[in-house]
């Protein structure tokens, strides 16, 4: 038995967004049935949607950044109940048998996990995300939502959040470190408040000279705009830890530069070309570059933990269904204070649509 | 006051090295005299001394693995004696009043240390290095040597076994970690050991095919050579650490395939140009790329304990003071095996020399 949802779909990536409905599956014995509220607008959903990764799994339904209201739970589960606030992130299932996801990372999962969207199942069918009215999840990939964060505010946590979490606390964000983030955009502007909040120094880095009140405001101490590049010169260590959001070609030699005794860089956007890297400039006061991809199902739940004792969401933009055309192509430029946040409520179409076959 | 002792000298990057005699000054309240019984040839004594690294410090009398004898200390010294036997490594002082510094990392001193030949010393002469039959040292540069390994074994590790030791020790080699050495000379001799005896897992990878039987006596339980590609697709994610101790341009994308979660690659060779690097290199299972340079004060005395404990030195070929400049001919070419010794006392020419001014 199936459930016949709205969603919105792609069809190419030259094709614009248009309504549908999807099937989803009823809850097996181990899954959580979800009515999805709200679901954020990931740069990576441009980026498949386009396929700009070189492949191509269309039709597809992009989403994950899913908050929602549990609906239904199937009869061995036990850590969620009808009602519950809960979220999805980038995954929904991992093969749960490779020394990755048996020391619980399974966002590294060898052999592949299975993403929220553009996947195939264990059960062989597509994965569709999150813009879409309901999602049916393995119970070990849904998420418990702190309460006190409206569910529009917390749906970014679920890509954007943890994406920044994971390696702020891996490399020890916290009192007395000074934390540098690069670009503050979706992932940024999350790190801004999550470094403040575990008690780090927070230092920004931008193009756009005008972001710098919403650092200040987000919980940054300090802002420079990139292009200088005396910037560099005068901030040379003086820094624990630099998150790199941005996707672009960084002079990373420079960034490595600002880096004190043990200093890490952390690279979570990914450059179109290769990085060229100095070895001296890791050599001179032991530093790394390293990099982080999302976070496990484990530092997911911390991380939202984490944002309900702090009072932590996103700053979003709410967006209709029919607006996703034109996000995208806002986002592509830059143009988005902070996330863009669909808001799932939008997306049963005036005129009846057929399903997706 | 001061004594004059014999000592090799350069006079300029084209210069063979010739017999003088040099000044070394009475011990003062804190420091350590040492009659140098052997002075390894390190690879960056070559660079210097053919002035590879942009500067200039002729006249230059190299050396900065020192092994030898105290014969003096003065007033306020409390941790030798006359008699000890004692090494002296690449510094013999630093600022210690930089951050990095105060946090016994004196390697990295961030005004710069006071190297043991080719800087400037605190009273304004300059430093000359264990090409030379004795020096006097501040007692916080000077390291105590383990009981049972001969001085001539003992002397590499002042500088290449620290350099590989500080490494190994920072990321986690021991039980149940599987360590990769880039490169079987003096340093990866050094590391194989060294790595071994934490009961780590070592696998060597060199140019030369006819290094796996040493390799393997060493330490080793797997060797690979580097030409073949197949390595690399076959060794994919089977290792957690790997230092690489080679100056090439190696290809450090493939290198950092190997690695398992949270694996670190270590570069202590500087290559000629800089490296490429695609960040998807470390965001997938969340590596690092990070750098090192010898080691620090307490982190080489912990070495030297360590190899008092494993009886562990380095492989070596000694050599007397007229053959200084044919071994680093040989050097250049990867002729050692493994770590060029000098033995000082052939130091003293059959015909007097004039005192260096």
């Amino acid at each position: 038995m199936t459930t016949t949802v709205h969603a919105r779909v792609t069809a190419g990536p030259n094709e614009p967004f248009t309504p549908t409905r999807i099937e989803r599956r009823d809850p097996g014995a181990h899954d959580v049935a979800i009515s999805i509220h709200y679901t954020g607008v990931c740069h990576s959903d441009v980026s498949h949607a386009r396929s700009e990764w070189g492949h191509n799994p269309f039709p597809l339904v992009p989403g994950h950044e899913i908050a929602g209201i549990v609906t239904a739970v199937g009869s061995a589960v036990t850590r969620f109940e009808v009602g519950a606030r809960v979220g999805v992130g980038c995954l929904v299932d991992s093969c749960r048998e490779c020394r990755n996801c048996l020391l619980g990372h399974e966002e590294q999962c060898i052999p592949g996990n299975t993403k929220t969207y553009g996947s195939t199942d264990r059960d062989g069918t597509p994965t569709y995300g999150g813009y879409s009215e309901a999602i049916v999840v393995n119970e070990d990939f849904v998420l418990a939502l702190p309460d006190g964060i409206p569910l529009e505010n917390a749906a970014p946590l679920l890509c954007a959040g943890v994406t920044v979490f994971a390696p702020l606390k891996r490399w020890g964000a916290g009192h007395g470190k000074r934390v540098g983030i690069v670009g503050l955009g979706g992932l940024g502007h999350l790190a801004v408040r999550l470094a403040s909040a575990m008690g780090a120094e927070v230092t920004v880095f931008d193009l756009a000279a005008n972001k710098e009140s919403d650092a200040r405001a987000l919980g940054a101490q300090d802002f420079f705009t990139v292009s200088d590049p005396q910037v560099f010169r005068d901030l040379a260590q003086t820094l624990d830890l630099i998150i790199s959001t941005v996707p672009a070609n960084v002079d990373l030699d420079a960034y490595l530069g600002l880096l004190l005794l043990d200093g890490v860089y952390v690279s979570i956007g990914v450059p179109s070309r290769p990085l060229t890297l100095d070895a001296f400039s890791v050599i001179v006061n032991r530093r790394a570059v390293a990099g982080s991809r999302i976070g496990s199902i484990a530092e997911t739940q911390e991380l939202l933990d984490f944002c309900g004792v702090h009072g932590i969401g996103a700053e979003i933009e709410l967006i209709d269904a029919d607006q996703i055309d034109v996000a995208f192509d806002r986002l592509v430029k830059g143009d988005v204070r902070f996330r863009f946040v669909l808001d799932t409520a939008t997306l049963a179409p005036v005129e009846p649509v057929p399903a997706m076959r």
